[in-house]
């Protein structure tokens, strides 16, 4: 096991033995892919697109933690789980649910106070470990696992850090080796082999939108080709060991229009007015306040938000929007990304990655003026 | 509305309402993002990456049906549905589970007999739709609808075929222009490309594993370069119009040796012994049966299953395993794939896709003997 990992497990397997005894938790069962992720390191592939194929990270508040995962992925957790042991189940001829619970009688856990998520596990899953443990209490952990998922640890401030500074790195290098005449998919492919070899685990979504197609939502790359002045909106969203990258950038091929450098400064303005409001304590809907306004002034079209926390999750809290509530603290990783969509036109958005710190921010990635593409 | 898309509208919600009648169900909402695309042909982008951006397919046994989706998503699911009608919500201000709660009321069916899935919905969601329905029950539909979406339609059957030929044409294409000296993620660029020229939405998995990568279970594209007597194992998975292709094929570059065609040969007289078994009346059990006893004989490591159902699902019922207890049915499309995967050497694998006839199978893919890849 490397240092960094080490680390990460050492940090999160503390705070939730702590987190645990505070609450009267005997032992945790995460479920969701995220907090499966979080608590153990591992990311069975299945488990997203197959539903049937669960996982478990069961943590105890004492003892031995494992995680439970389909038995043909095996070789791939055994390389990234941080928990004591691994359990594998074999689809079809066991029910992975009944394998949780025998996990925590095989812990002595099988009367204990069993933290579930039950925004994840499904209502006939809930069910069905409920009656295999009927001397337990299962009871909610949802909102304190998302509770100690937005503060990072040391370890995963530097993991995603990381991995943020290539996403922006390789941004930079798609301005300088592409511009009209290029194709979305062959800038798609430059960004995908770039982030590989940064150590990346692979993009997870990854906007290449030119042209009008900069005004769409998500545009994943298309056979397009750039014409001069075309804006190009490049979202560079994947994995480093389970830790996300979000970094966004917007470019013109060849010299821009009086319109597109009007728009773009008056974001980067915005950008800058947002981050100078992040310090402990700040609520994101203050700093959504900042971008609604602006762009209720210049008669942009909004965007329904302007940041998210970062993490495991490409979005989790602390949301940047209207309504949220959640004051923000030292050692939160937020994404701002003041965006606006010109439909059928263009879209231009600026996104970069900080650390909340005592008094104020860290940037991870600092973007700066209207991006040229040219070769 | 194109022909195929009425057709296929036409068929399943015809098929919905005759099982409801015969089941005593008022309306289902269907909430899984497999029977969200099948019952209204949408499929919101990211209602599987983000848990709580829920979808359903609202159809009553009589009367409008409805698709209720998250807001910034509407353009994509407008030029999909096939519903009566689509509601957006707003995410972050609207609880989408209290959305689908308010079209039952709309439709007069605050207490009727509602169908749901109990093995998508989450416990959490399952108990605020019962709290704001008191009057109604719900009751699982899980099942039911696995079992409607197991028999396909005359125009399901079109749209399966026709991306299953596509995917089938073009691994005969990366034979002909790759070779040792390629990378697998030339090739994978190559399919990415022919397959969105065919018409599809995209892969959703990909398999290009080379060398003794060709052993790795669901290897994605690597920079590995091909040499001389690699084998190449090429699966190639994805959706045109939300129904999945689903065809591996293997390949060797240049001359294979000896061991490698008695390997392909003796999967490839297995392949066809299971195609011969498939007739409706017949067990997945016994196919199974059929591809681990040659297995064994032959001393080769054998897969946990042997095929599957396909169709909106990638894997569905009927799956070909050792505990297939259903009967197969004309007018079941189904992958039948034997594999073999010897670790640190190679792995081979023969997927075609059929039709179960009246009388035995059509297949909609053929696979022949061991590919020679060459340029």
């Amino acid at each position: 096991m490397t240092e960094v990992v080490a680390g990460i497990r050492d940090e999160i397997v503390g705070k939730l033995e702590q987190a645990m005894a505070e609450r009267g938790l005997d032992v945790l069962v995460a479920t969701s892919p995220e907090n499966v992720a979080w608590a153990s390191g591992a990311a069975p592939p299945s488990q997203k697109t197959v539903r049937s194929r669960l996982a478990a990270a069961i943590v105890p508040r004492e003892g031995e933690s494992e995680l439970v995962a389909i038995a043909l992925e095996g070789p791939v957790v055994r390389t990234q789980s941080r928990l004591d042991s691994i359990r594998l189940y074999e689809e079809f001829v066991e029910d992975p649910v009944l394998v949780f619970a025998d996990s925590l009688r095989q812990r002595g856990l099988e009367e204990g106070v069993v933290g579930v998520e039950e925004t994840h596990l499904s209502q006939a899953d809930y069910g069905k470990l409920a009656a295999a443990l009927p001397g337990a209490r299962l009871v909610r952990a949802d909102e304190l696992l998302a509770e100690l998922r937005m503060v990072k640890t040391p370890s995963e401030i530097e993991a995603i850090r990381e991995i943020g500074g290539a996403a922006e790195r390789i941004a930079g290098e798609v301005c300088e080796r592409f511009g009209a005449g290029s194709t979305e998919r062959e800038i798609a492919n430059f960004v995908a082999e770039r982030y590989t070899e940064a150590g990346g685990d692979g993009l997870t979504m990854l906007v290449v939108g030119s042209g009008p197609r900069s005004a769409v939502v998500n545009a994943p790359p298309s056979g397009r080709v750039l014409e001069q002045r075309d804006v190009l909106r490049l979202d560079i969203i994947g994995t480093k060991g389970r830790y996300h990258s979000d970094v966004a950038r917007t470019a013109v091929a060849g010299e821009p229009t009086g319109e597109q450098r009007r728009v773009y400064d008056l974001l980067h303005g915005v950008h800058r007015r947002c981050l100078a409001a992040l310090r402990p304590g700040a609520l994101g809907s203050d700093v959504y306040g900042i971008y609604r306004r602006a762009m209720d002034d210049a008669g942009l079209p909004p965007y329904h938000f302007v940041g998210h926390g970062l993490g495991i999750t490409l979005h989790e809290d602390p949301f940047v929007n209207a309504l949220s509530a959640i004051p923000l603290e030292e050692g939160m990783v937020l994404c701002v990304e003041p965006l606006t969509l010109l439909e059928g036109r263009f879209g231009m958005q600026i996104e970069d990655e900080v650390l909340i710190t005592a008094d104020g921010y860290e940037p991870f990635t600092e973007a700066g003026g209207l991006m040229r593409m040219g070769r």
